[in-house]
């Protein structure tokens, strides 16, 4: 039976608690959240920032990302594939909007002094989330010290030094 | 070359005009306005309603919408296909979220004193609008007044009263 | 085991019964009639027309439909998108083939003073059906008068006429 | 600018000749008839058979076809894959249909005394037709005679009389 | 539970058994030797192959094929689909590379004296395999020697003589 | 005018050069080098290894990977996405086969003491790479010192060693 609760959400007027170390919170709202979601391609989240909070680096492997900045200013930037790695920026304000391609990773960082809101829609009932820093350096187990060196051409001390943090 | 203005918009944060007949305005924000949404499968609406202002009537042929409410309360529902005809609506207010499915008729209209605000992500980067009394009623040319009089099961002088609106 | 009745369906060959008000039938040809479509994005119907009977003005919200006339003579069209609504319609005879694009609300009626009947494939194992006068005059619950008079432009008792029909 | 032209085509009341050696005749329609049908992943194909004409085994690697027997009497057949090489086969009656899955090698064969017509919709724009007997005995140039006798198990002289006739 | 067992496939090390008639032998690392691969929409052959064995003519109704000669020598063609139907064939050694398009016939010869290997990817996770002789000659039940006397233009006993040898 | 040239690649019987940093070099078979693989959703790469060479790091946006140790022994890993952030590993021989999904961050090393090669399939005609340490510490222009330090919560020190490498 079709009902109007499997279309619909509450809850995004909330605000998100951004106490962590990163500075914000993602509101997430997909076919988990909305039934009626499921086999549309298609789903939404809301982020809220702490004054310099930041979403850190990370990539969506199965969406691309159109962002609307609700409330505040937010620094926004996505690289470029091999070989270029171009690093594209831009600062947004209320009412702007900006596009992040599938894959690629980006990030946002909240520059004004008071929280920033923003709402994400993406084009994957599922797009998933890898954070960078994370995945590289907090796997369960982790990835070997060496191979982590020579990737980032540092020496063994400094990686386990970020390895430590995640 | 890349450029952040392929993939960047400012604009919604000036408020529609709404001051025509039904009493919304669409701002859009597709391939046309974004360069770097071709091809990307999503675009992005937001829709200005005055008090009591309504979205009439209509259908998107080519992709889902999912609308959140930024400000004000909203009046929505959908109709699902032959032959259940099922009326789905909601009240929403300020962060509710809904989904309207491919190609249903679906409606808006805002329930408060005050103007309302809503942001559409769609799943296509051209969507395609239909809004119902303009396409039945108002085509260029009209459809056979007959037609319509046996399709809607009125009599002749009531279709020319509903073309002559549109 | 693949079993060539998987495959294949019979009973087209039975005039359709047209006697209702608008005079036409559809016989369907999709996967319930034949498991071998499941997943294969394409479907068949058999129109048959009593004289000067209509299929109203309907959308197909996940199909294109290429018409085949088989016997007698149709006249059809449909209406495009927003902001053009144009309305393209044809004559067809006997061997002469139609096509109505995705979403578009279209129609038929039989100009002939004999029955007519035409076959039509869809481009989906589910294409949907929405009637738009059902649809939008007889959904259950009724969409708000005060609604549908503002969508049309009509006044109350006018929308009253038309739900009382559906 | 849209227009009827685009979307219509005139022609399948002509019956095909029929008078070649296998006794068949196909009637496109497709984007080149129909420039409408373009990117709507669909065609249409009229297909006319002599008394006991054969459309002979062949494949569409793009497309699953559906047909519909508009006049006399059809025996129809594929075969699946392996390693089952299961060869399904049925008799079809005016008004019956039928499904050939994606890329299967089929046949259809006339066995009513008098002309056969029939409808096929394929689920592309473009679905290519691959004759099995004009492609491998009639290609241009010749596959090796040494490569066919072996594949097909026969002495070279059977496959030279085989490649005479293609 | 994610585990590393689900991505990955051991065995192709052992050279395969290539003593047959045809003198190839395929080894398959698709979802059923690789769970992950469930809906990723590629898979791998490795083909081992006889001095002067061949893998005979043959379809993949739902993949391309981009094949990579680990050693030996190979003889490869595909004919085009109909009107055309030309033939396209080279001469590949050790590291040369060969795509066969979705659906065409295509074979491949060893050409060397001594045995030859092939790394197969194909743009499916169930690609599927028609074998033309077996297929049209070799189907269970056979299809009638009448059709397929027409079809290839031969007598009755050259058919029989085909379909006695699959 | 179809040409056996627009089908073939020769070269990969090149071992490729090792030399640089990471000890690998990668050969691409796309549709630059085989443009019969335009819009057949499917490319190829061949990797040589030196001792103990990695490919460290990377994504593909838009493929995943299926790949084949044809000489020597590798250690190949990914991270899966947030929250589990597991990290699968194993050691390949040759004629082992492993699948990266589509869009996870992953890497190989030769963990032999000769020379490597393996053969990649990935599942689109232009997959992307990105290296994360060149886009993280390596885009043009640099991502703001402030930022990374923060994602990756360090000092800025131990960015501006990172960001002097790449």
């Amino acid at each position: 039976m079709v009902q109007a609760s499997d279309f619909a959400f509450s809850g995004l007027h909330i605000p998100g608690n951004t106490s962590d170390a990163m500075g914000f919170r993602v509101t997430l709202v997909s076919m988990t959240q909305i039934p009626g979601l499921n086999t549309l391609g298609i789903c939404l989240h809301q982020v809220d920032y702490a004054p310099w909070g930041i979403v850190p680096l990370h990539t969506h492997p199965r969406a691309i990302e159109i962002l609307t900045v609700i409330e505040g200013s937010l620094e926004v930037g996505f690289v470029t594939s091999n070989p270029g790695n171009r690093h594209i920026t831009k600062i947004l304000k209320k009412g702007d909007v900006f596009v992040f391609p599938v894959g690629l990773i980006h990030y946002q960082r909240n520059i004004g002094y008071g929280n920033a809101v923003a709402i994400a829609a993406l084009s994957s009932q599922n797009p998933g989330v890898i954070t960078i820093a994370n995945t590289v350096f907090g796997s369960k187990p982790d990835i070997s010290t060496d191979l982590l060196a020579k990737a980032f051409q540092v020496d063994k001390s400094a990686v386990w030094q970020l390895q430590a943090k995640f």
